[in-house]
């Protein structure tokens, strides 16, 4: 059986045929511009506890940074025209919107502790930016903030080749870190689909997951240091080096995954796993949910300390893979799930006779109708690309609607059956029919981590679909004791819906924790809590 | 050369002749009578803020808790003698003393709720406390407090099979949840010495480190909700049992390591990893600590994913641990360093090649002079005995002066060399004389973690001795951007040096965290910040 596996794998022709597709899509992020209509959203009212910004505020920045970093339009005494901020006010989305009219661009952090002291002193709301990747609206300005954004800090401060500890400028794209690290041997302890345009500073102000966190875990663990500008412009040098640290609490934590509404990441140390010299990938066609796991359970057996990523994806996500990208399925037929098996190690002969007996077992107990094992690194890219390429492919297909939520495995896809047979109910979906407002529910994810992503692409952003969604999505995922965010975080989209996940008393600390760091609430207004 | 190593491991008479020996040392915790005079030691004067308990305070608690959960002396109106006492007021090391006249040992979180709602009303400070297994004096009053111990909280909660999920009460010991979870095929992510009488509850307060940590890492990467009491009462429960969960603020994790300053954990939720079907051990003659460095270096390269720890001790600790333990070395002769390598795998063929063509390589490039390599299970036990025996060993040689620091792998070991040159300088140690006042220099640790432990038997604990410790030790550790606490915490011990390892910016706000948490500071006061 398992020889038919590898023959089955994608032939070279067609391959070739593909690859150029599979490059352009495989982990990049594309313009908002190409996705379609934007979305209506609840967009909490301006606060007048904000100062709105003068030619004198603008004049304050032109003294303290070049003036190449200053991007201000006429409205706030600059010269830039509105569209030069249209990268920084819209989200990649396009379904979140704000008006700044400055963008400051700081090289160093003394420059974010002097533009944090001016704003807090004087009332000037700022949103801090990294890539503005992010998918909760959390990145962009609501109304008129100052956008405070990292790019110009990217500089890698030090490597230790020995450790694999790195430490660098918040603005660091990811995959140049992950090239920079790769070429010493290690790999970043993240990998996600936009890693050509997502900062590390943003990674870890989301806390940000992806596909190596079945193996590497979460950035709580592998984030040493961080450097972080406070709202009264207090830099909080907490950049340490080592992998342990028990002097007292460790305050780096909180600022991990609270969106830049605490202070400003503007330095990582992050540990950096050895890079594995032996990688394998599989793709499987399952033919039920229940089989994913029972596949996932065997997966952890046979494979352990290898398996680095275990993904999903059920049939209609396949199908936008597949149209869009001009990719064709590496197996020989269609599958109601597809399983996507990544095992890295040091030894490749140990890996493959792991992953062999694995794919074996799979198919002779009938939990996997059909499996392709890819051959080189190329096959290797262009798998993933499938995976990877389900984000965009259903942006092409129409305006998406994204949940990202952690359920109890056993009943985690539940929830994208529900959710059609609501939009049914409502007439606003049905398989099959391009009339309806809604053309496709679906579902994938990290299944090893509890992770689904749900997604609802329709014709439109409007009312009559959210209000399928919301808060019923919140409401489910809350009676099944899960998380309404497992790893987009909060932003301005799930605000008002914090409450699903987490209890008055632990909202009422957060909002003092809140208040401890910054009191006149001027980092990244209306958002999280 | 491979074959000699095997050789070489402990014949099987020997084995039965050191068994018990090994058996009986093997990551118990022993009572503090054994180890000798106590310390002297900075001791801050009692606040006056804090309550002196009345018959009044001892009526409340025992009209909300059942009688013998209340152990009080008749200084506060109770009948126990100070005696039964004695296990709460000092540390196993018997070097921290308080003098508290009441145990409280709830059963449940809502009655260590009303204690604490209690004790904040009134100003009445606690200390809470799991197995008192602490080294750095954290866990036992200073002067009256309140002993809130947790050892009648021990229920596991739940657990999932699926996902590897335990959440059980802070009282739980660790060897008891994992051989719970051992059962279930899975591990606890932590192991350490004390494992036989910590608490789950505990290694969360103190953020414990240990010896899996090289392949699991932190707890906080493995915990993934908690329950804590705060001084006030209030209940914060975050219990979660998802691997990920991004809404809002990981508060959980400033309570991971505070040792118990903000609140009382009560429950825990944590993530244990698959257990290993295989398990291979070997322990190495080293000739210099720069061979202990690169075989480390090739140990990550030949075992990548199946390196589950890497350990070392010095001559002097090896010395101790045979005489005290009537063990037998495994190898032929004595050397200035030892090794243990562990791999913990799926698959035990794959890992016996990897260590193998590891020990080979090491032996024929002279980086070790010896090995031997464990053949069964009772050989692991021993050898691992070896390594946990040594706290033990030096604690019955003597009073043990113990430094746990973080320092850069490369000058690790330089701080042993340097200590004992001071000692000699000062007159006060010569190695082999034992009419000197301290009887031996010695270092051991998780070299992988950068985590050395410096310990210095000495006669008694005497200031002239500890004068050259302190703070010269921390100097030493700060000059090399390294961590005065590396595992151990803070405590009581390192209060007062916490400056060397973090900034005023750092340390303000701690202890702005902890007015927000405690604003009383009645939790374990005089402690951390």
């Amino acid at each position: 059986m398992f020889a038919s596996i590898r023959s089955r794998c994608l032939p070279a022709r067609q391959l070739a045929s593909t690859a150029r597709a599979a490059a352009s899509c495989a982990r990049t992020v594309f313009p908002a511009s190409r996705l379609g209509c934007r979305a209506s959203y609840h967009k909490p009212a301006r606060s007048e506890a904000f100062k709105r910004l003068t030619k004198d505020d603008l004049a304050y920045f032109k003294a303290i940074m070049p003036s190449e970093t200053v991007l201000a339009t006429a409205q706030v005494g600059g010269t830039a025209d509105a569209i030069e901020l249209e990268g920084f006010n819209a989200d990649w989305l396009n379904k979140y919107r704000g008006d700044s009219q400055l963008v400051l661009r700081p090289k160093t952090t003394e420059q974010v502790s002097q533009i944090l002291q001016y704003c807090n002193t004087h009332r000037i709301a700022v949103v801090p930016q990294g890539g503005n990747t992010g998918l909760v609206g959390g990145s962009v300005p609501v109304h008129d903030e100052v956008v405070l954004s990292l790019r110009n800090m990217s500089k890698i401060r030090s490597y230790d080749e020995l450790s694999g500890i790195l430490v660098c400028d918040a603005g660091c794209v990811l995959e140049e870190l992950g090239n920079y690290v790769g070429e010493r041997g290690h790999i970043m302890p993240l990998d996600l689909g936009a890693k050509g345009s997502c900062h590390i500073g943003g990674n870890v102000a989301a806390n940000a997951g992806g596909i190596r966190f079945l193996r590497y875990g979460s950035l709580h663990g592998s984030v040493l240091g961080l450097e972080v500008v406070l709202a009264d412009g207090t830099v909080l040098d907490n950049l340490s080096t080592l992998r342990k640290d028990n002097t007292g609490y460790d305050l780096k934590q909180l600022f991990i995954g609270s969106e830049g509404t605490l202070g400003v990441v503007t330095g990582v140390s992050v540990a950096t796993p050895q890079k594995p010299s032996a990688v394998n990938v599989a793709v499987l066609g399952v033919p039920t949910y229940e089989c994913v796991q029972r596949a996932f359970k065997l997966a952890r057996k046979r494979c352990g300390e290898v398996l680095s990523a275990y993904e999903f994806w059920d049939a209609n996500c396949m199908g936008a893979v597949l149209r869009h990208h001009e990719l064709k399925s590496p197996l020989g037929a269609e599958f109601p799930f597809y399983v996507l098996i990544e095992t890295s190690g040091s030894n490749k002969e140990h890996d493959d006779e792991k992953l062999g007996a694995l794919l074996e077992e799979l198919m002779e107990e009938g939990i996997a109708e059909d499996g392709a094992l890819a051959q080189d690194d190329s096959q290797i890219a262009r798998m993933w690309s499938m995976r990877e390429g389900i984000p965009e492919s259903l942006g092409k297909t129409g305006p998406t609607y994204k949940y990202d939520v952690s359920i109890p495995i056993p009943v985690l896809y539940d929830i994208v059956g529900d959710i059609a047979r609501r939009l049914e109910t409502a007439g606003l979906y049905k398989p099959g029919d391009a009339t309806r407002p809604v053309k496709l529910v679906c579902g994938y994810g990290h299944i090893g981590d509890g992770n689904l992503h749900l997604n609802v692409v329709a014709e439109r952003f409007e009312d009559r679909v959210t209000e399928i969604f919301e808060p019923y999505v919140y409401e489910w995922v809350a009676s099944h004791r899960g998380s309404i965010s497992a790893e987009h975080g909060v932003g301005l989209m799930k605000r008002d819906y914090l409450r699903y996940s987490k209890s008055p008393e632990m909202i009422a600390y957060m909002k003092r924790v809140k208040d401890l760091f910054d009191p006149n609430h001027i980092l990244n207004p209306y958002k999280v809590v």
